[in-house]
């Protein structure tokens, strides 16, 4: 049975989110005072055609490295679930 | 106790998503052929400085439909998580 693998890549916390400090000032702007702070990140579905689930796990944290994340300025967490 | 709301948007099955289609040919071309399909959205993570959880709910609703996502062509899920 196939796995599918929900990734988040999210920017380190020391690394400025320009982005997100663009998303923060809109929403200021559109009167929600109570948001603090946004930071953005992207969010990846993969499914991996393996029924080890040891071995998806290792393929899943390979394409986070090599791939999908920048190890450099970012973090990745992934969950795995079995698809029926 | 403000909320963290972890924010994920995801476009519609029914639209074509290019930039997975271009992560799946390259994770292909590296050698995952066990990789099947790959899906990408965004990820955003919100602090919202409310005490009551159902206002927090109510906000976090609507700056998703407002802001974070087009409603016409993308999905949002969000988790909310009291910080203490």
């Amino acid at each position: 049975m196939p796995y599918n693998a929900k990734i988040k890549v999210t920017l380190r916390q020391s690394i400025l989110d320009v982005q997100g400090k663009a998303v923060e000032h809109a929403l200021k702007n559109l009167g929600y005072g109570t948001v603090d702070s946004a930071r953005i990140g992207k969010y990846i579905e993969v499914s991996i055609n393996e029924t080890d689930r040891v071995e998806a796990e290792r393929i899943c944290n390979e394409i986070c490295q090599k791939l999908l994340s920048n190890p450099v300025m970012e973090n990745y967490a992934f969950e795995l679930e079995q698809v029926n």
